[in-house]
């Protein structure tokens, strides 16, 4: 069975790491048909429209999508496609790698990110000259979805184990946002509980004292959508920075895998960018279509890369992008 | 002239580091005169109410407050507080201490926080069975009143330097929250521009994977109200904790100190705090009263302190707070 991923390497390095993944997700013996499609600044600066309906169509229509950055039109171009795969939960896998410089080496966490409501759902309005407003949104469904998600994660053994083995983190703010995050809370817990599954609770601000002093004490953590973005790219900081993190936006049956980083102007065109979290991000979507052993194959040889070299410049390296895929293919 | 000062120790270790707060400034040739006040979790025990009218008012009236810490009441205590001294900025202070194990021993940074608005302002609805809302708020008024704070700090060389000397980093996600954030974003850069003074800005996820990385960066930096509570946090997380932050809520002419720290059940009442939050705090109250001189003096004895012991079982001695008050009073 052949699958169809929709492809869209979209601005900057994003046309550079994204053919990378490519490349190594055809050195494995898994039938896919790649159809790209166009997103972003320069699609804007066309076009007038940073996300055509044409592609938009097509991750809609696709088993999967592999998106690379976007620049100034990020939030135009990935908060529709997260709409497109229907995406209840955004994975964001935070893991510190041997021959990689950290702040934190033991930081190995899973953020299980709410990917539909909370500031991201709200319209916003703007009632005067000085005011404007914000409707944030929480629904139980949309609460109880993610912790159903994250209690298979966690039954699964998907996640690091933490301290709370088999059970999961929540954070949040609901001694502020009583009614909203009240209501998040309460519905992860109840689902927690039906599961039996552990939960450990942190108020977020808590939480960001807390996972610089001791991230070992985390596994998988459940958030809120905005909590999820700042606390997920927290403890980028800690492994190293946003280079080498991957993540999966996760729908019912489709799903959109893309690399935490961003567009890095400074260095696109130059064929050095770091392959390596659009390569994990092309491994979280062997997984989901089912190819774990393949999936894990792709983490291995990119550990033995980033442990052994070649490095690109970010790590200290001075390969090229494409030295560094090779590297990875050769050891699969 | 004297000072009324309004105390409110609170519930667990606020009732001992506020006396050792109280002592140091008892030491000091400023004329205070101390009136206490009661909020917490016991006052709700014992009469239903966290925060007392009597209490609200004490601090309403007074020159300035000097508050401990609550338990599951914070919230309840605190929000209503910052509004009796109409406090439009939260000023939190993270900075490393030579002596302090810390993360990032470079860390130097001031935010300052809304303190009136955003998702704290807002009115929570329940919908339906299924929703509920939150309206997040944001006026150019408060956002300007923020940011000419903010010119002010800088200008009077009050923050540390970080990277725009002179200037502040301005964190928000207005990529997002296009029209709150985009509110505070352009009313902040629009002060800023009027007073000469430099900004750079950051979206808040974004910095909170570049603080870890590299505070020294950093120096004020201004946010939007949860933005302010989640980073500011973050940062006590790369000083060591929150252990010894200070923080001012700074009204019109009112104005309410208090450590970051909580209430620290696992160790109150055994008299082994660490008062150095609260005396740094009282040193920012020395300071907003125009007792500057006597804030470095404080200062500067805390800091000797920190480095040359005794300490707290925190900082791994096993002085008492007696201890460390003592000697923080001894090197004034
Ligand atoms: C670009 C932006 C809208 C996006 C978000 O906030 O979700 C990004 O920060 C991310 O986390 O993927
Ligand atoms: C107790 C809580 C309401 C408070 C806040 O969120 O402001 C606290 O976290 C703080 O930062 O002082």
């Amino acid at each position: 069975m052949s699958h169809d991923i929709a492809v869209i390497e979209g601005d900057g390095i994003g046309q550079e790491v994204v053919p990378a993944a490519i490349e190594v997700l055809e050195a494995l013996e898994v039938d896919f048909e790649f159809v790209e499609g166009e997103a972003g600044d320069a699609v804007r600066e066309a076009t007038g429209e940073a996300l055509p309906a044409e592609t938009y169509e097509l991750v809609a229509d696709a088993d999967a999508t592999l998106f690379g950055a976007a620049g100034d039109t990020a939030a135009d171009v990935i908060l529709p496609l997260r709409e497109a795969v229907d995406s209840f939960v955004n994975v964001r896998p935070a893991k510190a790698y041997p021959g990689v410089d950290a702040l934190r080496p033991e930081t190995d966490v899973v953020f299980l990110r709410e990917n539909t409501e909370g500031v991201y759902a709200g319209h916003e309005d703007r009632l005067s000259d000085d005011l404007s407003t914000l409707t944030r949104v929480v629904t139980s469904s949309a609460s109880r979805e993610l912790a159903e998600y994250a209690c298979e994660f966690v039954a699964d053994g998907r996640g690091p184990a933490g301290d709370s083995e088999e059970g999961f983190t929540v954070a949040h703010k609901s001694n502020v946002m009583r009614e909203t995050d009240g209501r998040f809370r309460e519905a992860v817990l109840a689902v927690a509980e039906e599961r039996g599954v552990d939960v450990d609770e942190e108020l977020m601000d808590a939480f960001a004292t807390k996972l610089p002093l001791d991230p070992s004490q985390y596994g998988v953590v459940v958030c809120p959508n905005l909590a999820g973005d700042v606390l997920s790219d927290l403890a980028a900081g800690l492994v190293g920075g946003l280079g080498l993190l991957p993540s999966a936006n996760v729908g019912h049956d489709n799903a959109l895998f893309e690399p935490v980083h961003g567009t890095a102007p400074d260095i696109a065109g130059e064929g050095i960018a770091n392959p390596t979290a659009a390569v994990l991000s092309a491994a979280m979507l062997l997984e989901y279509l089912g190819h774990v052993e393949e999936g894990q194959r792709v983490r291995t040889a990119v550990e033995s890369v980033l442990s052994e070299g070649p490095r690109t410049g970010d790590l200290g390296g001075d390969a090229t992008t494409e030295e560094v895929t090779a590297a990875i293919v050769d050891r699969l």
